[in-house]
């Protein structure tokens, strides 16, 4: 069995987290490796279904991500979490239950990340129509020491998935980049 | 990659799932299988905190273990789920989200569960000291094309797991016995 293990993504609504799993996800699939997308919003419809968006509620849905990833990962199977996981000791808590867990930081201003308002929800957010809206009215912990930091507003994204490809080779994880 | 799939006992609180579980994961576990038992008790705890007995609840409960369930078995994991599930829609739905599903009833009367009464849940049920308890105050639904029923007030444990491991010898989905 091949070794897996969880390849965390932080950051704002908006910073590129999916956009970077997702071509992340294609290059492993080409090197036949067993590869899954654990998306926030996803495993809300699918596990979490009732919680809110408070701090309690995030960190719960954070540990249930954490949960499933653990699962698969000790299965072999490379795990793609994006997830904003806000919290910093909601994403140390997975990181003690997963024995390779790779954090790794989609850090954007939030000012781009409002101007791309890819789903139109930083406009609701600046309405009072949505609440504990990360960067607007809830706190967004930074990691202090993320595996990988991905600047996605200078950054292309294959630069990204190339550093993250390239932190896995050099510790091992992966044998060829 | 080896072919995965998910193995669901379904049957009253003291019917033997988890002793039948644990039996047969030891079996795979030494034909070098990749497994893993999701059990509903653990399950709650992790995925399904906040959840009640009601119908709807233990119904999002079944789907959540069902989630994982067919994720880890897409990739390639034998999944042993144990848990009550009392409710055909439920199982049914499961069913329909996995490639492969084998519903293996754990048959036994409720008396005898009663009597065994291994985590005294019958007795606490019975004084009303808890509610929702399948069999007693909630109803559970007898499968009703199971593909494999291990009558457990009369079987030994081994015999209901040659039962499985036949049926799963049978329809090719392990090749050594």
């Amino acid at each position: 069995m091949k070794k897996g293990f969880t390849i965390w993504l932080t950051g704002y609504s908006g910073s590129g987290k999916t956009t970077i799993a997702s071509a992340l996800n294609k290059e492993l699939v080409n090197r036949n490796i067993s590869c899954e997308i654990l998306d926030g919003d996803v495993i809300r419809q699918y596990l979490s279904r009732g919680l809110t968006f408070s701090k309690e509620d995030r960190c719960e849905n954070i540990m249930r991500i954490g949960f499933v990833a653990e699962l698969l990962s000790r299965h072999g199977v490379v795990v793609i979490v994006s997830a904003i996981s806000p919290y910093r000791s909601a994403r140390e808590a997975v990181r003690n239950r997963i024995a390779d867990f790779i954090e790794v930081y989609a850090k954007c201003p939030i000012n781009v990340c409002e101007e791309r308002d890819v789903k139109g929800l930083y406009k609701k957010a600046r309405a009072g129509l949505v609440n504990n809206f990360t960067g607007i009215s809830d706190p967004y912990e930074e990691p202090l020491n993320p595996e990988v930091v991905c600047e996605t507003d200078t950054q292309l994204i294959n630069e990204s998935v190339e550093s993250i490809l390239g932190y896995l080779v050099k510790t091992g994880l992966l044998s060829v980049k």
